[in-house]
Formats: structure tokens, C-alpha cells, sequence
């Protein structure tokens, strides 16, 4: 079987996967075709992936698909938009049928557990490289975007921080079985990260500024700042740590939790008329670790910094236009 | 000045176009913001460029950024779709200002020619390697697909074919203008493709498959007999061949119109009533080379053949799903 032939044996049964219908026309043809509905805006967001530099050489196709397409889907959690479709451009040095069968596994089973259906792609012999352009929808005028930060807010965040940067550290244990119960499951952090999509699509009408946390908290909260025209003071006892990474990296866990994006998890701005009415289900799923204010510049436990420098790891060239 | 910077700097100023006003929000947030206009449907596609595959080692980035656009812009005419905006995910091994310079450039002059505004992207450190998605408009079920040609249809091509194949013979030479008139046309063919944008919108109503030439005639008009269920016979002293490429190709000019794709020019089936019925100047864009025919397979000057393989040049390993 040709290559040709085994990319459309992988691929194309993921065009057919429950997506909200608005793709009429998916692969096969010059172009796809999306029918976005009355009332709706379409929300969209390319992310590139690059063998080690984002990802270390040999990682496990299916493993690599889920988090390209995780990593994509993060942002339109970000925006709070509902997910639609995804397309895929894939540079690979080797077409190897089991490669392909692996990769395409772990890509149906994001697209199936987020909500995305392939629309179309494109792929191509050369160095491993994925683009990955998610499509999602939202209200008219309902997406979550960076710039309404206003003083009083408070500051949340979703889950915990720091676990996938500090997974990097086991990436190339050569049995990853034998290490602990905390390395493991630090190490899922990385391997699987979970788009907030449901997050995001319950902080729509609540939040004022949301943005994904894909260069570290720090970094991304500075974002939110710049785009708003506000400061804000963080208080690092608040910011939400594993009990695993606690453990396993003691004194650096909270740089980790401050400079590390691989977990994808949400930071937001939110009202405290707000917050106060806010169901218990979603507070669960949030911790308040600061407020905004008028003054500019970040201050964490009361001291100005500067965002400071994205670590070291598998993604210290990026930039979004 | 930093890369990120340069790279807004440079890149920024392309969101600024004049575009349809669909896009409402664009570079800067977690994702852009398209709404598109009651009635339309959203036609997108993504190609990839990856250099010493798709393009030469060290070709000039404002060519580059021009071809990049110019292919991926050239699946819209395809579908008769009006081009709206872009994403671009650049990968490149180095930001260095005088690359980032020329290349936006040459982007700029592209999205300018082309009516596409920058609507966001990623930019990422590695091999250099070039993702486009090219998203338009199109009145709700006016797409124009490969699917639709019946037998009867007039077989017909946009201007001529092979040019830019037949280029890849100088690509390397030292110095383009110490080459001749004919070779510096075919170079210029290759250099700066220019996507059938107007003839595509022209389609519309009017062909029942377009597919836009990017493999070459013979494998591309294999995709929509592939699509239609349908056959065809070709005359291939119809072919449309340039003045240029006889002189210089003489016995092989009809083998580069026949096999290569770097033209991007459209190849569409039009009804013979409709073919009468066309305007002068829109047939003067147009070649008829052959006729659809209900019995499967190729037929050329009578012989049945099969689209055969594609030419070793810049775009070996390539497939849209």
C-alpha cells in the first residue's frame, strides 16, 4: 500500500467523528467548506509543533498527536469557544505504516474526546513538524479574549500548575514504568494535557480576560496585563500545586508552577460580584491567586518583578502573531 | 531587537489590509475572530512548504512567502471562492532581520495582490518549513467541487502549462539574468505563481468541477474523473503550451504541461451550452483540451492511458486529505 493510500486509510475515518455538522464539505476536495451558523462567530487558532524543540526526537506518535491537538484546542478553551473542526499539516521524514497507525490512533482519540473533526490537512515529506489549526464556534460578540482585565478582578487558575514542566525531567527515562507514582503522573501531565474546553465555554459571560497558560503563568498573566492596560499582585501561596509535584520537587516547585505553560491549564479574570455568584462546581475547578489593579507591573508577594524568562524545555521559540 | 519583536514588527502590519471585514478580531489574542457574513459559507485549505522539498535550499524568502501564499491561495480559486484572510505558521532555524525583512515583504506584496489579511499564526524555531491556511467566502452552495463534471462537459485549462516545471532546470543558475528571455519567463512562472482568483469566481455557475493544477493536468483532472465518476479524452495539440516553453523545451514541453503542477492554474469541466453562452474574455482565459466522457479512464489523442506518475521536481511527497 502507498503512502498516499495509508494516510487516507488513518485520517479519513476522523472527518467522519460527531462534530457539531458545520463542516459540509471535509476532505478529499481543493478545500473544505464550513457552514458557520446564524449568530455565531468562528474562532480559529494555528499552533506548530517541531520534533525537539516542542517535543523530544522519538516520541510516541500517539502521544505527539494528542498534545498537538490538545495544545491547539487550548485555545479556543481561552476564547471559551465551542470546538468544531481541526486541520492538520504533517511533515514527516517517513511515511512507516506503523508510525502512521499510532499516530492516528492518538489523534482519534483527542478529536473524539474533544469535539473536533478533521476538515482537511495536508501532508508532506520533511522534518517532523505538525501545524494543527482548530476550528471552534461562539456566540456573536461572546468570545473571551485578553484585553477586559479591569481593576478589582480577582485572578484564577485552573487545576495545577507546574506538573508537565516538571515532567520534563523523566521524558527520557527508558522505562517509564519503573519510575514512581509521582513521576508518573507527572509525566501524564505532559504526555496528555487537557484542553479546558468545558472551562472555558462555563467562564463565557463570567470572566472579563482569559488566556491559556501554554508559556507559564508569569508570562501569560503578563499577556492579559498588556492587552488590559492593568497590574496585578499575585500571591504564590495560593498558587495551586500537585501534591505530586510538591513532593517530588520540593524548593522548585513553585518555579515550575510560575514558569512552566505544558500543563494548559486557564488563567482568568473575573469580577468579585461575579465570583461570588459563581457555582460550587466551577470555584472547584478554580483557585484565586490574585487581583487586578490599576497600577501596572506585577507584583508577587507584594514585590515587583518582571514577567521574567520562559524556562528552559521543548519550547523556547514561539511567538503568536 | 528581539526576535518576537522583529517578527511583529515585520509581520503585524499585514493584519492592517483591506480585507472583506470579516475578520473582527486578528493577530494577538489566543485566537482570531471571523464572522462570517449571512448566506456565505467558510471555504478554508492548508499547504505546507518545506524548503529543499517544496522549494530550493536558501531561495529567496520574498519568493518564498509569495509561493506560499500563491499555492495555498490557489485551492480558493478552485473552489470559486472569494479570498478573505490567512494564518501562516512559520518555522525557520534562525530570525535573523534581513530574512524576516524580505519575507514579509514579499508576503505583503502577495496578500496585497491577492486580497488575503494576515488573521494570525505561530511562528516556531526549526527546519525551515511553511504552513498556509487560506480560508474565503462563497454564497451558500456556490462552491465550486471536483465532483459535478458529467459527460458532455468541455474539458478546459487557464492559461498555460509546464511553464513553471520546466523552471526547475534554472533554479540553480548563478545569475537569472545572464539567462535568456524564455528561461527568465519560465523562472518567473515558478518564482511568482499567481492564484486563478477572478477565473475561479468567474466559475462559479458556470463549471461543474474545477480543480486547481497543482500536480500536474493529467493527475489533477484524474482527481475529478476520480470524483465525478466519469472519464475523459484529451487532445493534446489543444494543450495549451507557451511560446516560451516550446522554444526552449521543444520535445519535452508537452510532457512538463501533461506532469507539472507548479503553475497553479485551473483545470474545470463547463457544459457545452454554458461554454456558448460564456463571455469572449472569459474564454480567452481558457483552453478546451478535451471532452468528459461516461466510459472510466483517460483517453489522450485516443489512447487510453493512466495519470501516470508525477515528475521528479519540488513537490514529490505531497497529499491533501
Amino acid at each position: 500500500m502507498g503512502e498516499f493510500e495509508l494516510i487516507r486509510q488513518y485520517f479519513l475515518p476522523l472527518a467522519q467523528l460527531p462534530g457539531s455538522g458545520a463542516v459540509i464539505v471535509g476532505p478529499g476536495d481543493d478545500c473544505a467548506i464550513q457552514r458557520v451558523p446564524p449568530g455565531q462567530d468562528l474562532v480559529f487558532s494555528i499552533d506548530t509543533l517541531v520534533e525537539g524543540v516542542h517535543f523530544p526526537l522519538n516520541y510516541r506518535p500517539d502521544f505527539l498527536a494528542w498534545r498537538a491537538l490538545a495544545v491547539a484546542a487550548s485555545d479556543l478553551a481561552a476564547m471559551g469557544a465551542d470546538p468544531d473542526c481541526f486541520t492538520l499539516a504533517l511533515t514527516l521524514p517517513e511515511a512507516s505504516e506503523s508510525w502512521l497507525r499510532q499516530f492516528a490512533h492518538g489523534l482519534g482519540r483527542a478529536a473524539s474526546q474533544f469535539g473536533l473533526s478533521l476538515a482537511g490537512g495536508d501532508t508532506t515529506r520533511g522534518p517532523l513538524t505538525l501545524s494543527v489549526q482548530v476550528h471552534g464556534l461562539v456566540e456573536q460578540g461572546g468570545a473571551l479574549l485578553r484585553s477586559g482585565a479591569r481593576a478589582g478582578d480577582l485572578i484564577v487558575a485552573s487545576g495545577t500548575l507546574g506538573d508537565a514542566g516538571a515532567a520534563l525531567d523523566y521524558l527520557s527515562a527508558v522505562d517509564e514504568h519503573q519510575l514512581g507514582n509521582d513521576e508518573q503522573f507527572l509525566l501524564e501531565r505532559y504526555h496528555h494535557p487537557i484542553p479546558r474546553l468545558k472551562l472555558g465555554a462555563a467562564l463565557r459571560s463570567r470572566a472579563t480576560a482569559v488566556i491559556d497558560i501554554s508559556d507559564g503563568l508569569l508570562a501569560d498573566l503578563g499577556h492579559i496585563l498588556d492587552a488590559s492596560g492593568v497590574g496585578a499582585s499575585i500571591e504564590t501561596a495560593n498558587i495551586p500545586l500537585s501534591a505530586a509535584l510538591r513532593r517530588v520537587k520540593q524548593q522548585q516547585a513553585l518555579n515550575y508552577a510560575l514558569h512552566s505553560g505544558d500543563d494548559y491549564e486557564l488563567c482568568a479574570t473575573i469580577p468579585g460580584s461575579v465570583w461570588k455568584e459563581t457555582p460550587q462546581w466551577l470555584k472547584r475547578e478554580l483557585t484565586v491567586i490574585g487581583v487586578i489593579e490599576s497600577a501596572s507591573g506585577l507584583r508577587i508577594d507584594g514585590t515587583a518583578t518582571e514577567p521574567g524568562p520562559e524556562p528552559a524545555g521543548f519550547d523556547h521559540f514561539r511567538s503568536s502573531v
